[in-house]
């Protein structure tokens, strides 16, 4: 049996803190573009640019994971190399994230992102995304929103920001 | 008797951490304002715009308690639909927001907020806006403030942005 | 013997989180500025602007550090009074910011920073800049890269942002 236990008596067993941003640019408008953010599809939508579906929400939390464990970024994981990604949706690399994480050696405590801009309305479908999100990381995953007040880029639709953050902790056996 | 303490020996009882982030924009010079940051009216200094007080230090740090317990954000407790919030201070936001996660069953570890722009001058009253929303959390919540170095809204004085984290931990009965 | 450990039976020290934020815009083109960006030197590479060397990913470390030690900011320790730090490297502010950290009675668990804008590529580094980060802090310190997707000042080669939580926890005597 693992988990956060302690094989000495009164040892701490310290989390270790992660942090990840993303930011995605809107396609243009005559680019038909389906919009995926926070695992979920917002019908008629303006889609995000990139390679992949741009899920900043997912990304910004996968870099979370990646940097409390000290294993490098999205960009190291799923890079040009790994072409079997290329199509993945933004749960997938999550999944695939804390899959990484956890053959490090770590169990996920949680991970938190929020989301700044105008559109999607995060709040409208939070459960649904935090659902979606907890179960491709298999660890709770909080969702939430904010916007710029109309300031910078998320305030004038121009994208989107995120910035997660992750508590992970070193796995043990059990006394 | 309750408190960060585990009811089976060497268990860990995990602590969750939450983020949050906020933009205010400057109200229009023409229009007097009163300047609200940190928890602190910062009297001669231009207002920020919103239906709020616009004290974004004090919003970042309640989506980041929101964020860790996992029960929405900033748009989803203190919408329309709480009237009686609709003069609420940042400071009174704050303590709001502590009572919704105690209620959840959880204790605050501490929350640290940054302020990014280049007034008011956070370094000046730290001491203070510490104190003013470290009461309202009823939790250690500390401020900090820095630039942008002239870049983005935060640099060309159109608003301010903050981002917080913070960490909470479930409350158990003791042994 | 210090450490993570508590003297009373299964009670928790409980861990304090902090954030840190900064931003560095590059050098006119035609002010040979060397770029340092975390703690290690770029060839080649524009330099960023400042009175130190603009090292904005060890700069967020510090902050992120002072956040959740609840000592105040870069601004407070690191300012004009202090003209010993005038040519400090970033990696010497994040020693000198770790040894104020460990005075006021805390041990640092983890550092992680993330750094966004298009150069310098992190990526190609990362070993390196965590080696040096992390011996000055004395602690892990976790250094990952993204990019904004060509928007804001980190899109248009203005500057660069960066990012960074700490978490840190109360030293005590063991038993």
């Amino acid at each position: 049996m693992t988990g956060p236990i302690s094989s000495e008596p009164n040892r701490i067993i310290l989390p270790r803190t992660g942090i990840g941003t993303d930011v995605h640019a809107f396609a243009p408008a005559d680019e038909l573009r389906e919009l995926w953010v926070a695992g979920l599809h917002w019908p008629g939508e303006q889609g995000l640019s990139g390679h992949s579906d741009g899920d900043l929400v997912a990304h910004a939390a996968c870099d979370a994971l990646f940097s409390a464990a000290g294993i490098g970024d999205l960009g190291a994981h799923f890079g040009v190399d790994r072409p079997e990604l290329k199509d993945a949706s933004g749960a997938d690399l999550l999944a695939e994230a804390a899959r990484l994480v956890r053959a490090e050696g770590f169990e996920i405590g949680n991970i938190a992102v929020q989301m700044m801009g105008n559109r999607p309305k995060i709040g409208k479908r939070r459960a649904e995304a935090e659902q979606v999100l907890s179960e491709a990381a298999g660890a709770p995953v909080s969702v939430s929103g904010t916007t710029s007040d109309g300031l910078g880029f998320p305030g004038n639709n121009e994208g989107l920001f995120a910035v997660a953050t992750a508590l992970i902790y070193p796995v043990q056996e059990s006394v």
